[in-house]
């Protein structure tokens, strides 16, 4: 499998990509070796197609040991700045390395796209470039969300669509429990609508209209709804809801573990809190892999944003969407 | 004043109301004890109008040695379950303490109305007995929401409104203000609108339609859009949504204060999560002052519950909304 990753998004680009690409390294080295050549890790063959200035990625890449053996670089000479407006940059902008990057996944040459720069361009790409898949109304991004489990869940739609129908609440539904049982590994994943009160009836208009569709959807594990209290809890492994709320609930998640590093909390549960562990989040409902990162990307994030995109890849998640449609 | 309280509201009734009105007026004769007969504490002249079983009120308070001067007891025979239909059980179960004590409020014969019990029920008698406020559109029922600056924050609607106007979440920004104003004590509070962005514009439609209103309002202090990341910071003092949003916002809220403790977690602000130390919460927009407590409520709550009726009082918080419509 070939990846695609953009070195000039994020705000330490293209260094802390540059890392990440080595952590994944020394981390596939170090699983080869344990294994006694039986059991394949699902990340092994992974080449990466980076996209950004030829010049400062190759000195990055020498500078940092890294053998560019299965590594091709693509020179880009512009960059979509993080404030830019997502469409008109990502128009006029033909030879910035998300507009590249974008170009080289449509026409196959490479089989995902990463990058932690501007989300709205990334979005305009998606759906430009490669498109939502036949069927899908509205694509999502989701959200990790910690859990008192241990076990991170899964909630979505987390800020793109904030205004929504019923009907792509059932899509989120169905998208969100592929994504959570092929790459979060929860098998027969729980979905849960988010609401104000447990039973059916309960809700604001959009949960009302939501939650018999819901309930009629075949594929989905529909387990009712959950309220706010649940959110950390493991009642479900896949929360809906529209864009609004989901990214009220994120950002708020988010504010967690700055409040508990100030109060000098150490806890393994919030813990989880510090997002920018997790890496990035796919654009679900699109034709190919294509990873979203916070700016703020640092190499362990970028490492699993490798790492996700390798698993739907090898999942065949995109696949298994469209059969489940 | 006469606050009205219901006795046989809440879990633990009327044990814990008879013993929070003990804890009030030990409360009030140290701080008589304690004013060198200056200042006069706003709730030192509270007479109480209790609603419920006589015989058991009498028993209870003579055997928590509760002096029945300026204590009334009303004998009701009828209790409202928590649990059953709201409207159904108002106009049926007319000898109630809930229906009678919202007799007495509408008749004037107390000035505020406390309960701990069905919170439908009391919407209900808010809503029939005593009105709402002419020109308010849906009266609201806000929620404390604890702040890293150790001071509470007050977050409306909570949950009554699920699905709302721009021009209900303006008024609601009013009522906030007052209420935080003359009761939180918070001078000229700052106004933040719950959104997805910090710029005008962003948000979902009811977000992006309320800014230009809330901008143009006079008699707030608006600041524009808060995100989730700024719900427990200092950024605004009062929070507006609608009420789906909010009663997400409030659950995940009472669900720290859980997760805090099962990990064994102690500090000041985490404290501040155990939402049942606030007592009750006012319904705003309606012609006297009415307090809805939490179905748990033991002495503490039901103690700052009267003290928050008689803040209302005293404050004249009803004249005060009336004046500023």
């Amino acid at each position: 499998m070939n990846i695609g990753l953009d070195m000039m998004g994020g705000d330490f680009a293209p260094l802390e990509a540059v890392k990440g690409i080595k952590l994944l390294r020394e981390k596939l080295q170090h699983s080869q070796a344990a294994s006694s050549g039986g059991q394949r890790s699902p990340v092994k063959d992974i080449e990466l197609t980076l996209f950004g200035d030829e010049a400062v990625i190759n000195q990055m890449l020498a500078e940092n040991g890294v053998d560019k053996a299965g590594i091709h670089v693509v020179h880009t000479t512009q960059v979509i700045d993080m404030h830019e407006h997502p469409t008109k940059a990502f128009r006029e902008k033909q030879d910035s390395s998300i507009a590249v990057g974008f170009g080289y996944l449509a026409k196959g040459l490479t089989d995902a796209f990463i990058s932690a720069g501007n989300t709205g361009a990334m979005m305009v790409g998606s759906l430009f470039s490669i498109k939502a898949i036949e069927g899908i109304q509205r694509p999502t991004i989701g959200a990790y969300m910690p859990r008192e489990n241990g076990q991170l869940g899964w909630l979505l739609d987390a800020g793109i669509n904030s205004d929504c129908k019923p009907e792509n609440l059932v899509q989120f539904a169905l998208l969100g429990s592929i994504f959570a049982e092929q790459v979060l590994n929860i098998p027969n994943p729980k979905v849960g609508l988010i609401n104000i009160g447990e039973e059916e009836g309960k809700g604001n208009l959009l949960a009302q209209a939501a939650y018999p569709l819901l309930k009629e959807s075949t594929g989905i594990n529909f387990i009712g709804n959950i309220e706010g209290r649940d959110v950390f809890l493991d009642k479900s492994d896949v929360m809906i809801c529209d864009g609004f709320t989901g990214n009220v609930i994120l950002k708020l998640a988010e504010s967690i573990h700055g409040l508990a590093q100030r109060r000098n909390i150490k806890d393994e549960f919030f813990d989880m809190f510090e997002f920018e562990q997790y890496g990035g989040v796919p654009v679900l409902g699109v034709n190919k892999p294509v990873i979203i990162g916070h700016g703020i990307s640092h190499a362990k994030a970028f490492m699993n944003m490798i790492n996700i995109a390798a698993k739907m890849i090898e999942k065949d998640v995109i696949g298994m969407i469209k059969a489940r449609l």
